[in-house]
């Protein structure tokens, strides 16, 4: 599993407080916690709050640079914020995320270029997030092509069939799973990524309804998730199900070994 | 979900001796737990300790029957304990289990027609059990056709994709996953089942693996299972997966309700 760690969120009060305070000790601190718990990205999204957040998304970027070396996951609608914090990154970072809008693909795939990122692609468009799982593979096939077009090798591009809450949308649960296991049978797959809290947004059992879906969703061919990579539990299960599945080896210590893929 | 409730079994060693003391209040205890946690079915294996097994079935039997009224498994690979079980029965009970050999197919499914019994088809036969999805949907197929034969309907059919231990045949795990969701797609489909405990045999993490592993399969289509009713996060996990597949309708309350189908 690529883990994108997306605790570093201006868009929740906790952090928006560090952000406004220019708390360095405490964004860095929850950036090494990440680190260290596997992110193989960590997001960062500096909210709706600011005048400038360009100057903010440079700030936040040089501020977790300084603690870690994990490459960043730069979480932005809005091209011109994405890419002063791409011009920031000091390693080859990821794009969190364009849709399937025409404009916007030919924009954010150019950025993509131009700083050799990773690039995700939600698969909606100017007609929203289609209702059925069909809907959804075409625009990731949209969207794979945008990818070739601008020569994103597979291995950077990560589809998101876009995760709706189960209490307001329960009957998208299923098409959701339907949608990754599709794209997941790609001849030349990409990434199949999912933004996991979403799944469980205004829910009472948060973490069981993230992990369960979580553990579904890699049963379908997921393999990246933006996630609270702090949720040990959560990280527990997705262990035990790649293993299931055969991505990972068995061994009685594998909660606490180090991930290897299974040759 | 179907559960069947596992723990009387005498291939326990607790369990033997619960059986050997002829200690009634032990086994309607676990009985009445086991009811309570939802199980739809008790499952009753006298194990291979005993000179009369057919005797001991039968105590069995009766002992939970006056405990309970929740319908009983007869857990047998032996026709004549099994007959001696069915035929003490006050409710419609399950067969558990025959296997894919043409003989025992037979003989069973003649069981089932008589005492209009549910039946477990284990999808393994003279030749053992098939390395790939493929041979254990043909030898489906094959149990199918026996019970439509006996006219048993397909809603007293639960084929059983045989699973077995990750820690030593950790290929097998993508193959049951795999059978599961081809068996679930058939027009008429029966009940899949699978007996959980085997998948974690030998290894560490016991209810992790359980637990991971059931999710993984109710994403497949699996809609009954041989397990541990007292397993709470067992239960709390299936019961968030139904309702991601909407097999079940979202409720905030919904670790603590009754269960009741989507219409």
């Amino acid at each position: 599993m690529i883990w994108i760690g997306e605790r570093i969120n201006g868009l929740q009060p906790r952090i928006y407080k560090f952000i406004l305070e220019k708390n360095k000790t405490a964004i860095q601190d929850l950036a090494r916690k990440q680190a260290e718990a596997g992110a193989a990205y960590i997001d960062l999204n500096v909210g709706t709050a600011w005048l400038r957040p360009t100057e903010i998304m440079v700030w936040l970027v040089n501020t977790v640079q300084e603690a870690v070396s994990t490459p960043l996951a730069i979480d932005s609608r809005r091209p011109d914020v994405t890419e002063a914090g791409l011009r920031t990154c000091r390693n080859p970072a990821m794009i969190n995320s364009t849709s399937g809008e025409k404009e916007k693909l030919d924009r954010f795939m150019n950025l993509a270029a131009k700083y050799e990122a990773a690039i995700v692609g939600l698969t909606m468009d100017e007609q929203g997030i289609p209702l059925h799982a069909v809907g959804r593979v075409a625009i990731a096939k949209r969207i794979m092509d945008f990818a070739d077009t601008h020569e994103i090798p597979r291995d950077r591009l990560y589809l998101d069939p876009v995760v709706l809450p189960l209490k307001f949308s329960q009957s998208q649960g299923p098409v959701i799973l339907e949608a990754v296991r599709q794209m997941a049978k790609e001849k030349n797959p990409p990434h199949i990524l999912v933004g996991l809290s979403n799944v469980s947004q205004g829910a009472k059992e948060r973490k069981l309804i993230n992990r369960t879906f979580l553990t579904m969703a890699v049963t379908c061919g997921l393999d990246a998730v933006i996630a609270d990579v702090l949720d040990s539990p959560l990280m527990e299960a997705v262990k035990a199900a790649e293993i299931i599945v055969e991505r990972q080896p068995y061994s009685d210590q594998f909660l606490k070994e180090a991930k290897k893929e299974v040759a």
